[in-house]
């Protein structure tokens, strides 16, 4: 039980229109272990640059994730600037400085090979499958990928998705990967290239589980105070796969439980600026907030008496 | 127990990306009516011109909609011309033309002024009180509008809605009406108005009920093959309205059943142009599909051990 993420630690500087951020704590790695660590002992790798200050690790190490394979090289840190307008589902990107990401590659310690669960962030395809590789027996491997490596590094991505067990990205995203309008036809698609279970990310409109032949919906919160939708995603998946890790066997059932749990911790994730919520969170709230999904979705049986109408 | 609808009835020329139809048997009434036909006596209040075939009078007889109030006026019927690109959510009008719905101004008879549910489809404001001032005592007044009334005839449009019980309307029209972004806090502008609950619908994306203090989240049935988007809000409604003429108290929980009949309903009007799914669609597949909506939110309690995890 222990889930290994490789991805990107950065600083973001953020303007939504309920405030602005300069330099904060972000990256997909970041999310995806704040969000994970409050189910399971989480190992991140990553590199920062000599501007990552101690109090970021600080943070890290305050939820027990696991700093080893994060890390120091010489430059800056990677750092994304962006901004949301009043529809916060689509991320408006000003700058990427990749920095010292552009020529990471990690080598994994023996602790790190034997990770159970392994999430691949959104980073270079050719980058996931050398992390890929020097993990023994993952138990479950799951991935996130995007536009700009679907359309630029197509073969790698496709080598990497063979051995997927669970791919996660947003409709536009998996209609690109899949060259597929219908999210129906676009899910057999993807799941020819590999994975076994898909998510599809919808932002405020929530998730979508395709699982075999069977479908799951689960909803986003809708929520009165929406601050920051950078990181709802990884986020999402970091709870997921820490759910996943203390599951002893992967029925629907559980991956289904999971999906709920991504959507919590997401939920929670935008309420504030970078990964602040998840400072001051507790999991006492997380259960709430999965009692709150309980009853946002629930409806009664149809009555008897409408089955025996005339149609 | 009869549903009272005014609205429109009308030729649509569509094209999607699987066909394309010319003057077709469609309007909000229509489909409206035809939904709501599998649960309640429907009558229909409308106009169309001399061009209005016996053949579609027929079809609407067979589903038992009373259309003592549709009359007939001298000229054309109101012909919609439109089209949708693979991005399903969004019709391109090319043209409306209003013929004989330009001068409609309906007397409602002794019987239709007793209906015990009303639904104002979203014509003109004007004409929608005009309606709701004829019926005497209705146990629901649910109402749609559109952008161009909402921008157009404010003032007429906040009168009606003094009286409306339920609102149905896409999420760009509820952030219109109330000039309002954050989709939680555009439906506490809009009680402010009058209604007292309201359902935003989201096209593939399901739909918010909107009920006191609570939200319900109804999901889209993800379909594989989706013809023909137009007519999904009136069968939505339809089916919402029909199922609530059925129940003898208004809690919660079945306003609640009401909207996944309403989904439902439409899931089935999309799979087909114009009406074609009504005319073969049975009680049997109604139920069934009910029951697949309750599979597809399914979801088990959180195991208990996380409630017991430190943060």
């Amino acid at each position: 039980m222990s889930v290994l993420v490789v991805g990107s630690v950065a600083f973001d500087s953020v303007k939504t229109p309920f405030g602005e951020r300069q330099r904060t704590l972000g990256g997909s790695a970041t999310y995806f272990s704040s969000a994970a660590s409050f189910f399971a002992p989480v190992e991140l790798v990553a590199v920062v640059g000599e501007d990552f200050g101690e109090e970021h690790l600080e943070y890290l190490r305050s939820r027990g994730i696991g700093t080893d394979g994060l890390a120091r090289a010489p430059g800056r840190t990677f750092h994304w600037t962006g901004s949301y307008g009043f529809d916060l589902n689509t991320a408006h990107t000003l700058s990427t400085e990749l920095n010292v990401f552009e020529s990471f590659s990690p080598t994994l310690s023996e602790a790190q090979r034997r990770a159970r669960e392994l999430f691949l962030g959104n980073i270079d395809p050719d980058l996931q499958w050398r992390v890929l590789e020097q993990v023994d027996h993952p138990r479950v491997v799951a991935a996130d990928t995007m536009d700009f490596w679907i359309d630029g590094k197509r073969a790698s991505l496709l080598k990497v998705l063979g051995r997927v067990d669970l791919l996660l990205v947003n409709d536009a995203e998996a209609r690109m990967l899949a060259g597929e309008h219908n999210i129906v036809k676009a899910a057999e698609a993807i799941f020819a290239m590999g994975p076994k279970r898909l998510v599809i990310k919808r932002g405020e409109y929530g998730a979508l589980l395709f699982d075999g032949g069977r479908v799951f919906v689960a909803p986003a919160f809708p929520l009165p105070r929406l601050f920051d939708p950078t990181g709802a995603g990884d986020s999402f998946a970091g709870g997921l796969m820490g759910f996943l890790s203390r599951a002893p066997t992967f029925e629907p059932r559980v991956f289904r439980q999971a999906t709920i749990v991504g959507s919590v911790m997401a939920s929670f994730a935008v309420e504030d600026f970078s990964v602040d919520r998840f400072r001051t969170l507790s999991m006492g709230e997380v259960v709430r907030r999965y009692e709150e999904f309980q009853e946002l979705v629930h409806f009664d049986d149809l009555p008897q008496e409408l089955a025996g109408l005339e149609s």
